[in-house]
């Protein structure tokens, strides 16, 4: 046990955090996520998911908030562990990435920001889209996007990517930008209709389309 | 990031394995899981998931599997990462356990013991009665079971706990050791007809009751 002691030693923890938003494009809003270019060996110059090392004195979810906040000055409404990616060939040296996977509420991105202060070397990019990524972390992002788009409850997703109140269409909307596809707005009503994932609320969304009724969260989130 | 990184190097990282089985108990097969009796400090003498420290040149699931066989003579039939835990306080030096889950099915179990000899300090426990645990394990095997009780298709562990061909009633007897309960054997059998979980085969089992179909399964596992 011992000499596996010694070469343990040689292995090191980092923390990753892969964070969802919806951002508006020229085509609507759609589902991003922020990465940093990175400014040292190695991958040099090259765009990685948020991270840094793990502290001696910080729980691994701490670690995440503090890793993410100190590279993309972002605060997520929700963060869930995610998955461990330790093969001994994804980086040089040997490190284990413990990945968590967040949410960012859509009104709170630009709020965050301006207040932090945007770090250099972050940008939001497409999920559909992403640049070369560093290390293994192109199959972490996918192995987080699978995960928002086919384990995570409707509720959940709501909770973490909009404001308190919001109305049936633009629900319809950020479930279309997770999802990656038009959903059909009749069906989309009849299914939430009738579950108590949503509570319909006495104010409505008024403007330049007929008043919409806005709604709440239910009990699933 | 220099100071971090010499603060990194105290923290070791280990694997450790739940892994469930069903066993024969005096009211019928029951879910069960091994433990090791620790011989080392911290927590000299008591029971602990079955686990060692990772290898700086060994894939994590290798680990898993390493540590498994090397400290119960095991070699599941299935295995899958479950969850990081690395609570600060979890132990008395800083230690990250990788934790995974696993299955064997029932009629490997003492198969793999006779031939690799059946290892000391390693007793069967069921998962309803626990002895205490050292560390956080038994918060771990807590976690483990419920993924398995409420996250894991049907097909899986059948794949996972049974041999290739089976009939509806062990099939059923599994589920009511994993579930903990009674289940209706009539609904049981409504549940997985039509369904392509499970494929009939043209065999038998035949014995002191009437012949019963034998079953494979189906496309999810």
């Amino acid at each position: 046990m011992s000499a596996r002691s010694t070469e343990n030693d040689a292995i090191r923890v980092a923390v990753s955090t892969v964070i969802f938003s919806l951002r508006a494009a020229p085509d609507g809003d759609r589902l991003m996520l922020p990465l940093v270019r990175r400014t040292r060996d190695p991958h040099r110059g090259v765009w990685a998911l948020p991270g840094g090392w793990l502290d001696a004195d910080e729980d691994l979810d701490v670690a995440a908030s503090r890793t993410l906040a100190e590279t993309t000055a972002l605060t997520p409404s929700y963060l869930e562990q995610l998955y461990t990616f330790g093969d001994v060939d994804r980086s040089p040296t040997r490190v284990v990435s413990i990945v968590y996977w967040a949410l960012l509420r859509s009104d709170l991105v630009d709020t965050q920001r301006s207040t932090a202060g945007a770090p250099e070397n972050v940008e939001w990019f497409d999920v559909d889209a992403l640049p070369a990524l560093a290390f293994d972390h192109r199959r972490i992002a996918e192995y987080a996007l699978d995960r928002l788009r086919n384990k995570v409850g409707y509720s959940r997703i709501a909770a973490g990517l909009l404001p308190d109140e919001f109305t049936l269409t633009e629900l319809r909307e950020v479930y279309e930008a997770v999802l990656g596809r038009r959903l059909d707005p009749s069906n989309f009503r009849r299914l939430l209709e009738g579950t108590d994932e949503l509570v319909p609320t006495e104010s409505f969304r008024t403007g330049k389309h007929r008043p919409a009724r806005l709604y709440r969260r239910g009990r699933e989130a």
